[in-house]
C-alpha cells in the first residue's frame, strides 16, 4: 500500500522529505520505463483541471504528464468561459469535475482553495498553484532538478534572486528544501524582499540570508535560482530600470560563478536571462521543465494506483 | 441490428419508450463494467463537437462519457473563435467535423438546427440542447435518474419549479415523463410560467397542473426537480426577490417532503436549493450529474455500435 | 530507414516530387488500412501544436489526424492566452513545447517562423502555415486531391481563381505544382493578382498565364481551384461587389465546364461556390478536406517512425 494513493496534494509543507524521496525515486523509474510500459500506469484514467487562473504552462504540463502515462486530459482552462460565470459556486464546479474524472487538478487565486475543494470532491485533489504561497507540484519539480543535476540536495548554497515577495513559486521551494541542510541566499531588491509574515514559519527549518546584491554571493553558490521581475510591481519605472539590469544572468556574471553552479528558472522568462546563456552547461531550466512532466506523472501514478508502479 | 445504430438523436419526442428503457439497460450495464472493458466500446472512435452556444457542462459531460468508453473527442467549443467567424454556413462546418469524427454532438441556438446538420453530416448528429425546447440527452439523463433512484418512474407525483418559460430542459423532460404514468405539478411564478403553445402536445400524453405555490403540493411529491430562476428574466427586481425567497428549498421546506421525495436539479445551480440540503438522502443532483455521463456513454456506445455492446 | 523520419517540413519548396509521391503512397496505405491497425502507427504519440494565429480549420485537421494514427494532441490554439503574453519569447515557447510532445505544429504569421522554431525545438517542426507563402501540409493535400480524383496531375490543364495576391495556400500550391508537367490559369481581379517578386522563382518551373476573366478558360480546364475573396481587400466595395459576382461558382458556369472537371477549395467558402454545386460530381472540396485529414495523418506517421509504417 502506497501512502500517496487517493491522497490530496495541498502543499509542500505536507510533504515530509520521506515522500519528496519517494515522489524522486518513482520519477527516476518514469524515466526510465519504456514509452509503452509507462503508458500503462494511467491506462484510461482521466485528470480533470479547474484553473481559475489561467497558466498554460501548468495546465500543459500537467496535460503532458497524463499523456505520457496513458491517461487524458479535460476540463476548464479558462474559468471565464464556463457556469462560473452564471453564478456557480466554487464548490459545485469541483464537485462536477470530480465525478468526470479520477483526479482533480486545480489552480485558483484564493489561498486554500484546494483544501476547500477537497472537502467536496469526490477524487483526490492537486494544488497547482493557490493563494500567495502555494505551489506544490513545482517546488517538487524544482528539488528534483536540483538533486538529479547536483547528484545531491544536502551541502549546497542556493541563491534564488528576483521578485521574492509576489512568486508563490519561491515561498513552496523555501518550504521544499527546509527539509534538507542547505545554505540558502535570498536576493532582491528592497521592494521586493520575502515577506517577513511567511518567514517567520520558514526561519524554524531552513537558514537563509537575504541581501540586495548578486555580487556579493554569486562566486560561493551551486545553484542560483532565478525568477521573474513583473515591472507593475514597481512603483517608479525608474527603480525597475535599475533592479532589472543588475539581476540580469549574463555571461559576464556566468564568469565569476563556480564552474558546476547550476541556474534554474520556473518560466517563462522575460529577460531575467540572457538567451547566450541557454546553450552553456550551467543552464538547466528546459531540463527543469522536462522534469515538470515527469514529478508530475510520477506523482498521478502514485495517487492513481493503490499498489505504486 | 441494434436500432440506434447510426442514428440521429434530434428530440426527446422522437423516442418511444422501448428505446428510452432500452438506453437505461444500457447505461445500467456500463456502470457495472470493468473500467478496461469499457473502454473496449468506442476504442479510437472520435466524438466531434460544435457549440454554437457555450455549455461548458453538457460539453464536459459529453468528453467525459466519450473517454469512459475509450473515445476521444475534439471540436469547437467556443465557435467565436472558429471559421464561421469568417462566414462560413452551419452546413459547412458541420460538413467538416463529420469528416474528422465518427459522431457529431451540436448545441445551437436555433430550433431544428440538428436536423439540419443531419441533412448534411456524413455522421450520426446527437442534439445537445437546441432552441427553446429540445435537450434530449437531458431528458435522458432526468429520467434515468427518476427510474434508478426511485426503482420506477410509473406513479409518481413528479413537481417541477422554477422558470418554465425559457428553460429547454423542462420541455424536454415533460415530453420524456409522457411516457409514462406520471402526476406533474408545474410550479412557476405566474411571468415565467410554462409556454401555452408548448403545452397544446404535452397535454395530449401528460396529466399536469399548474400553480404557483410549492407549499400547497410540497407534501405529496415523490420527485422535486427545481431549475435555475434567472434574475434577467423580471422586468423589475422587487418580483424577481419575492419569487426567489419563496422557491428556494432549504432545511425548512424540506422536512414538509415525503421522507423519500428526491431532489433534482440539471445544474448550473445558483441559489435555488441551499447547500445544506446537499448532504442529505434527498439530494440527488450529483448523482444526477454522473448518471448523465452514464447515459451519454451508454448513448454514445449504441449508435456507434452496429451490435450494441 | 525513411527519409522523412524526424524531419522537419518547413515549406513545400524543400520537398522534391519522389517525396511528394512517397506522401501519397503512404496517405494510401493508411485510407486501406483497419481502424485498429492504422491506431498502431502512432500509438501513445503526443502531437504539440502552437498556434500563434488562429486556424480551428487547420488545427482541428492535424488533430483528427493524430488521433486516426493513436495519437494524442495537446497545445496551446489561441496564443492570446498564453504565457507568449507575460512577454516570453517564441524560443521559449516553443523550446517547451517541444519538450512536453513528439513532433511540434506551428502556425504563425511570419515568414521563416518555422525554422526559426526548429532550431530551438527539440522535436521535428511541421510548418501549418506561416507569412505569406508557405502552407506546405495544405499543398501536399491539394496535391493529393488531384492525383487521387484525376488519377494524375502531369498534363492537367489547372485554374486558379480569386485572391491570388493574399492567400498562402495559393503560392504553396504553385510551388508543389512545379513538380508536375502542368499548365495553370491563374485567374483574379486585377488588383488581386499574384505577387511579381513571388512568381520570378515559380516562373521557373511551372508554366502559367494570367488572366482577369474565368469565362475565356472555363472550357478547358481539368481542375479548378476555388479561392476566397475578402471584402477587406478591395479599396471600395463596388469594386468588390463586381468582382464578387463574376467569379461565383454556380449552375450556369457547371454548364461550360469540361464534364468531369473537378472543383477544388481549401474552405472556409463564403460564396465563391454556390451550395448548389455541392451535389454535383465536379464538387471534391469535402473529398480535398478528408484528404487533408489522412495526408497529414501520414506525414506524421513517417516523421516518428524510424521504419516508416
Amino acid at each position: 500500500m502506497n501512502e500517496f494513493y487517493q491522497k490530496d496534494i495541498f502543499s509542500i509543507k505536507d510533504l515530509p522529505k520521506e515522500q519528496l524521496e519517494k515522489i524522486f525515486t518513482f520519477t527516476d523509474k518514469i524515466m526510465q520505463l519504456d514509452p509503452s510500459d509507462r503508458r500503462e500506469i494511467c491506462k484510461g484514467k482521466t485528470l480533470g483541471y479547474l484553473f481559475f487562473e489561467p497558466s498554460t504552462r501548468t495546465r500543459l504540463s500537467f496535460d503532458a504528464a497524463m499523456a505520457s502515462i496513458g491517461g487524458n486530459s479535460l476540463g476548464i482552462s479558462d474559468i471565464s468561459s464556463s457556469s462560473t460565470q452564471k453564478g456557480e459556486s466554487l464548490a459545485d464546479t469541483v464537485k462536477i469535475m470530480s465525478i468526470y474524472s479520477d483526479v482533480l487538478v486545480l489552480r485558483h487565486t484564493l489561498d486554500g482553495s484546494s483544501r476547500f475543494a477537497a472537502e467536496v470532491s469526490e477524487k483526490p485533489v492537486i494544488n497547482a498553484g493557490s493563494g500567495t504561497e502555494e505551489h506544490p507540484t513545482q517546488a517538487i519539480q524544482d528539488l528534483f532538478t536540483i538533486k538529479k543535476e547536483k547528484k545531491k540536495i544536502d551541502g549546497l548554497k542556493i541563491g534564488i534572486i528576483g521578485d521574492l515577495k509576489y512568486g508563490r513559486t519561491v515561498y513552496s521551494l523555501l518550504h521544499g528544501l527546509g527539509n534538507y541542510d542547505v545554505d540558502v541566499r535570498l536576493i532582491s531588491p528592497e521592494s521586493l524582499r520575502i515577506r517577513s509574515d511567511s518567514t517567520y514559519e520558514i526561519k524554524k527549518k531552513l537558514n537563509f540570508t537575504e541581501s540586495t546584491s548578486l555580487d556579493e554571493h554569486i562566486d560561493e553558490l551551486d545553484v542560483l535560482y532565478v525568477t521573474r521581475i513583473q515591472k507593475e510591481r514597481f512603483p517608479d519605472e525608474e527603480e525597475y530600470l535599475k533592479v532589472k539590469g543588475s539581476y540580469v544572468v549574463g555571461l559576464d556574471l556566468l564568469k565569476q560563478m563556480k564552474d558546476d553552479c547550476i541556474i534554474l528558472h520556473p518560466l517563462p522568462r522575460i529577460d531575467e536571462i540572457s538567451p547566450e546563456i541557454d546553450n552553456t552547461k550551467n543552464a538547466k531550466y528546459f531540463e527543469q521543465a522536462e522534469y515538470g512532466k515527469h514529478t508530475r506523472a510520477a506523482l498521478l501514478g502514485l495517487i492513481l494506483n493503490e499498489n505504486g508502479f
